[in-house]
């Protein structure tokens, strides 16, 4: 099998929200075919796709069948089970790699490794026990907050520490797992870089955008992003870096603080990234685009930024306010997620603002 | 049940070509599923539709089915049977509606519909035998062109007159159906407005584009269109005068002739239509999406033009030329079509050459 698929090609993408969801619409675009394979029912990107398979990552069977249905394999979350990538690995090629995936699995793995490169985090000490977080509330001061290791996502799980009296709650929220406390930083804004990185080493960065957050979950992205000239380059370099540095191949969120001592890796995320969603209606090439055609060995698009664009997720009821977007000139996304919970994320709307500046 | 669909319902689509494909990626950006009949088995819509029905438009039982599981139906093309159309029509609502369908499906009653609205056609005529093309051929002259009034697509099955001794033999190409014969036009180029109504009645046309066919197929189309600005103007009335008359939901082609004498139409398409494939790059919202806007009762959406596009068809072995394209700054769009024969329609570019002037 030659790296560099034709259209008619099966990609396997493994999880079927809605990040699977615009893969597989991005895929079709190229004409490519899409197998999703999902635990639960009904999954977002199952509307969209040639084949779903229902089935936890545990069945072994299932994957076997869906690894040898498809071409290349990749997916829309870090968390998937190292026991049914080493299964899946051993049919088909995954990409982005397993050493992305083993670095954005752990927290602790991702500061040490950016730090590495010579790159700037929050400071953070791993945390196993008491003895551990005593040791690193010294190092690191409060105000801190201690999270798992592992499976962390859209702040759940998480224990912020104000006073030293918070500590035990906080190990207890933990529950035992491999925790790391990361210290504050201060920072005057967050801008995330989208980039993407092709089997052939070519490396291409989307605009940075600027994000807000609500209740821990990203609300909204602006297209440009409060930056400096100079900031702009750093943010993209290292973004280039760090692609590099993992021989990666697909498109990477890299969420970034700024600061006055210049850019600072909140975190990165091996895949498709909320902060990413602008570029469906601001480029010719989104970022969905973007990391089909490097995982199926293509040359990566132009990802040039047309236009000024203002991304804002619809959380939980605030898809109520579809019928009022409807009626105004945005671009609606909707997930296909049949119920509204609180924090959920339903889809997303793009305001275009103006051409590109 | 209302008329304004939720996200969650489920669209029906008639025909699982490449414009079913794209209607149904557009319905996935609303929230909305798509359940697609279709004859022919593997169709490009399947890939990305929720459900596919692959049986045909004679067999009663998977039609009422199919419109059982569906919330509203419409279609990709316009020669859908008549009696299936009946059955379908007794269990849910059909947009656009069958009075559109009636005057697309025949020419004759097309071409006297535009003039009845006070629109100008190519001269015309019916002809059912020997007796009326000698008439027909005396009060239009020569050269001329024969075809059935119904079913025609693409130049496929027409007969050219360029002296009355062709007459036999082209009225023997008509194979008995009931025909027309159309005079030429003297125009310098050819130009389509692609235009919306609401359920509403609310009407929205994209900003006129420039086709150029090749060997009978469109070859491109490029936006802006050379035209003046009372072309402009009268381009998009007169649409709008043809989607009010037929009190059309949807999205309409309306190809025109610029000629001296001013616009003349040359045929109208009940459905998203070739011309408007630049809007997927040239607009927030693309024909696809206004389309389905239209057909689920939600307002039309903006589609103003924020960029210069042009459009190319990628016919039978135009598709080779991908990997070149795939380094270009150009969209591409890939219709999942097995195989590349001759004449088919594979794909289609648009590459944007500015922003909007």
């Amino acid at each position: 099998m030659t790296d560099i698929l034709q259209p008619g090609a099966t990609i396997g993408i493994l999880g079927g929200g809605q990040l699977g969801r615009m893969l597989s619409v991005a895929a079709s675009r190229l004409g490519f075919k899409t197998h999703i394979f999902e635990p639960s029912t009904n999954p977002p990107a199952g509307h969209v796709a040639d084949r779903v398979t229902a089935a936890p990552y545990e069945d072994v069977e299932a994957l076997a069948d869906f690894a040898a249905s498809v071409d290349v394999i990749t997916y829309e979350f870090e968390n998937v089970p190292t026991s049914a990538l080493d299964m899946l690995e051993s049919v088909r090629p995954i990409r982005p790699n397993r050493k992305a995936l083993a670095v954005s699995q752990d927290r602790l793995v991702e500061k040490a490794f950016l730090n590495d490169l010579g790159l700037k985090t929050a400071p953070f000490a791993a945390v196993d026990d008491e003895v551990d977080l005593a040791e690193a509330i010294d190092e690191i001061g409060l105000p801190a907050i201690l999270k798992p290791r592992r499976f962390g996502y859209d702040g759940k799980g998480q224990a912020r520490l104000k006073a030293p009296e918070d500590a035990a709650q906080a190990l207890a929220d933990m529950a035992g797992a491999p925790s790391i406390l990361e210290g504050f930083v201060e920072f005057s804004h967050e801008v995330s870089v989208i980039g993407a990185r092709g089997l052939d080493g070519a490396v291409s960065c989307f605009d940075p955008g600027e994000n807000v957050h609500k209740d821990g979950i990203l609300d909204t992205t602006t297209v440009p992003a409060r930056l400096t000239p100079a900031q702009r380059t750093d943010a993209v370099l290292l973004a280039a870096k760090i692609l590099n540095k993992l021989d990666y191949v697909g498109v990477m969120g890299v969420e970034l603080f700024v600061t006055r001592e210049g850019l600072i890796v909140n975190e990165i995320a091996p895949r498709v990234h909320n902060s990413g969603h602008w570029t469906q209606n601001g480029c010719v090439v989104d970022q969905f685009e973007q990391h089909i055609r490097a995982v199926i060995g293509w040359p990566l698009g132009d990802g040039t930024r047309h236009s000024n664009v203002v991304m804002e997720n619809l959380i939980g009821d605030d898809v109520d306010r579809i019928p009022d977007y409807a009626k105004e000139g945005v671009a609606i996304h909707l997930y296909g997620k049949a119920e509204a919970k609180p924090g959920r994320k339903m889809g997303h709307i793009n305001r275009i603002t103006g051409p590109a500046n």
